[in-house]
C-alpha cells in the first residue's frame, strides 16, 4: 500500500451514510466546506436574516449549529426584492423512534417556515430506506409515516407544509422530473460522487435523481403550478450536501435555479464528538420516547465528560469544554444564553461540576422530551392524512 | 487483436437497442435461441392452443413468425385447469408513424386477447424512448398518445384491454414494485445483460426496472387486486427477450410467478433479411401511413428479389425464394394459404417474375395499409383517453 492510499484511508468520511472523523479525532467542519466546496455562514448573513425578517435568530443561526451554505446570499437577494422561496428537507425513516439529532433540522425548518412565511415540502424516502436497509415495502411506508407523526409534533404550519412518502407520491411530474435528472447524470458520475460499486444494485443507483427532484418547483404542481422560477432553500444536514451539489449542477440544464442550501453539523453522540448519533447504538442517544429517568441515566452514564477525574483537580484545572458533551448538548437546546454562558463559564473554571452540568441537561431534554411527547400524541391519524394529502396549500405566500 | 475477438466481433447482435447478423447475413434464429435459453414453439403447441381455444391459429403461429417461447406451456397447462392468465405486451414510442414490423405483436396479441379472452395491459415505455433518443418529455408523450392511436386502430376490446404511458402512469403500486425489482438487480448484472457503460446515464441503468413490473399483476391494482397469482404472457420480438430473462430472474424473489414469453422473429428490411426494419431509414420499411403509390414504389425499386437477372434465366432457374423480400412479407401478411403455395411454387419454378409477386404484395399491403389508415382514422382523442383510463376492466375474465 503506498503512502497516498495510507493518507488517504485516515482522511475524515462524511457522505450521506457515513460520518467518521479522522483518527477517531473530531470531525474537521473547515475542512468539509473547503472539500465540499460551500460557503461559511457569517455573522453578516445571520443579521441579514434577522434584518429581513424581523425574528431574531434561531438558537442554531447564533450558535453555529447551522454553519455552511451555498448561495443563500441569492436566496436572501431574491427575497428583498420581493420574491419568495419555498423550502424542502426531508428524512429517510429508518426507525420507528427519533433521536434528538434527527429533531435539529425541523426544528429549525420550522423557525425558517414561520420567519419567512414561506411553503415547505417535506419528503420522506421510504423508497431509500426500503432499498438500503432491507426494509420491505410495507414496513418502510410504516416508519414513514410514523416519522411524519413525529415532525408534524414538531409545530409545522398545515397551510404551508406538504408531507410526503416517496413509495405514495413519485408518480407524475415528479417522475417526469426524476427521468430529466437521471438523462444528465453518467453511471461514472454517481461513482464519483457517492462511491457505489458494481454489485450495488441498480436502484441506488438511481435513488439520487429521487432527492433531487423535490428541489424543483414542477414536482408539485398541486403548489408550484406555473411557477418554475421558483427558488429552493434546504435545510440539511451536511452529510446530504453530495445529493444536492449533483443536484446543483444539474439544475440549469433542465431549466431550473440551482436550489440553495443551508447546512448543520452533526449533532454528537453522547460518547463524543467523532461522528454523529446513530439510531442503531441506543446508548448513543437520547431518543424522543426516553424517559426521564431514561435520559438521565443514559446522561450520567454516558456522556462524556471535559471535567477533571477527581474534585481536586477539577477544582484546580477546570473543565476542557472542547471535548465535553454535556456542554455541546446544551449549546443545542438551552435557549437562554445568559445561563448557558455562566455555565460554561463556572464550568471552565472548575466552580461547577460535570455532575451539576449532567443534572441541569437532564431539566432540558426531559422538558425538551416531554413536551415532543405530549404534541405527539395529540397528532391523529386524520391529521397525518391531512398533511400528506396532495393539495393547495392556502395563501402559502403570505 | 485476439482471435477470440475477432470472432465475436463477427458474431450476431441481438438485444433490444441492436439487430444485426453475422458477417451480413441472415439473423440464425436457432442460434439465438439456444443463447438466449428459451424454447422452440413447436407444433404441438401450436396444436394445443388450436384445441384449448377452438379458435384456428393465427397465420403467425401457423407460418413460424412467433417461432420461440418462455414456459408458455404452463400457461397453457394452467388455462386448461381453468386459469386465466393476462397479456402485456408495448411499445417505444420513438416515431410518430409506425412501419408493418411495429403492427406484427399487436396484430398478434390481438388474436391471443380474443382466442383466449384475456385481459391485456400496453405499456408506452415514453420514458425510455426520453433517455435513449434524447426527446423532451413532452415530445415523448406526445409520441405515446399518436402510438396509442395506432395501437388502438388495431381492433382491441376496450373492455378487457388497458393502455398506458410511463411518464403519466408510473407510481403508486407500479413504483413500489420497481423499487422491489431493483433492490433485485446489481448493476453488474445489467451491464452482463445489456452491456451498459459507465458513461450511460443512471436512467438507462434502471429503466430494465420499468419495462419488468408489468409482469407483476400488483403493478395493476385497479385491475388485479389481489390477484398476485396470476400469471402473464408476453408477446414480444425476441429482441425485448434480455428484460424479461433479467424479470424471470427476479419474479420468485419478489413473490411472483416468472412471466411466460411468446417471441417472433423480426419482419425484414426491404433491402433484404440482415436485420430489422428501421424507423430511422424511411426506404427501409413500409409506413401505415403510405400511400398506395410510395408502397408500390419502395416495393419496386427497394425490395430485394430472389428472382434472376435476366427472363431467361429466371425462366430456367427460378427465383430463390430464401432470400426474397416479396414472398417474406407475403409470408406474413398474405392470409390464404393456398394463394401463397400457388405463388411460392410457381415463382420457385421460374413461371411466375419478380414483378408480379411484387404486384401482388403491392395490393396486399395496400389493402392493410388502407384498412388502417381508417381505423387510425375513426380513433377519436375520447377514445384514447377511454383506452387509458385507470378503471376496472368490466368481466375481463368473462
Amino acid at each position: 500500500m503506498g503512502e497516498e492510499e495510507l493518507e488517504q484511508e485516515q482522511e475524515q468520511v462524511v457522505n450521506p451514510w457515513e460520518v467518521s472523523a479522522k483518527d477517531g479525532g473530531k470531525i474537521d467542519y473547515d475542512k468539509l466546506i473547503d472539500k465540499f466546496g460551500c460557503q461559511r455562514l457569517d455573522q453578516s448573513l445571520i443579521d441579514r436574516v434577522h434584518r429581513l425578517t424581523g425574528s431574531p435568530p434561531h438558537v442554531f443561526l447564533r450558535r453555529g449549529v447551522f454553519f455552511a451554505h451555498r448561495d443563500f446570499n441569492e436566496i436572501l437577494d431574491a427575497y428583498e426584492g420581493g420574491k419568495k422561496f419555498y423550502l424542502y428537507t426531508g428524512r429517510g425513516p429508518s426507525s420507528q423512534s427519533l433521536h434528538l439529532g434527527h429533531l435539529i433540522p425541523f426544528m429549525f425548518t420550522k423557525y425558517l417556515q414561520e420567519a419567512f412565511k414561506v411553503p415547505l415540502v417535506i419528503q420522506l424516502t421510504d423508497d431509500e430506506k426500503c432499498m438500503w436497509k432491507n426494509l420491505s415495502v410495507e414496513e418502510s411506508k410504516r416508519l414513514a409515516r410514523e416519522n411524519a407523526r413525529d415532525i408534524i409534533a414538531c409545530g409545522f404550519d398545515i397551510t404551508r407544509t406538504f408531507i410526503f412518502q416517496d413509495f405514495e407520491y413519485v408518480g407524475g411530474s415528479f417522475y417526469n422530473n426524476m427521468v430529466k435528472v437521471e438523462k444528465c447524470v453518467t453511471y461514472n458520475k454517481v461513482v464519483g460522487i457517492f462511491g457505489f460499486s458494481g454489485e450495488d444494485h441498480i436502484g441506488k443507483v438511481s435513488f439520487p435523481a429521487v432527492q433531487a427532484v423535490p428541489s424543483f418547483p414542477s414536482s408539485f404542481p398541486h403548489l408550484f403550478s406555473g411557477k418554475d422560477d421558483l427558488r429552493c432553500l434546504i435545510p440539511c444536514a451536511i452529510d446530504q450536501d453530495p445529493y444536492f451539489r449533483m443536484t446543483r449542477d444539474v439544475a440549469p440544464r433542465i431549466g431550473y435555479h440551482k436550489p440553495s442550501l443551508i447546512e448543520s453539523s452533526f449533532f454528537p453522540a453522547l460518547q463524543g464528538e467523532t461522528g454523529k448519533m446513530s439510531a442503531s447504538d441506543p446508548n448513543s442517544a437520547i431518543y424522543v420516547t426516553d424517559s426521564a429517568k431514561e435520559i438521565k441515566n443514559k446522561i450520567n452514564k454516558h456522556a462524556f465528560s471535559g471535567g477533571q477525574d477527581s474534585l481536586e483537580k477539577h477544582r484546580k484545572y477546570g473543565a476542557n469544554l472542547e471535548v465535553d458533551i454535556p456542554i455541546k448538548y446544551l449549546n443545542f437546546f438551552l435557549e437562554d444564553d445568559d445561563e448557558l454562558e455562566h455555565i460554561k463559564k463556572e464550568y471552565a473554571a472548575g466552580r461547577v461540576l460535570t455532575g451539576e452540568v449532567k443534572k441541569r441537561l437532564a431539566e432540558v431534554l426531559t422538558e425538551l422530551v416531554e413536551r415532543h411527547r405530549l404534541a405527539r400524541s395529540a397528532v391523529t391519524d386524520e391529521m397525518v392524512d391531512a398533511f400528506m394529502a396532495v393539495r393547495p396549500l392556502p395563501n402559502m405566500f403570505d
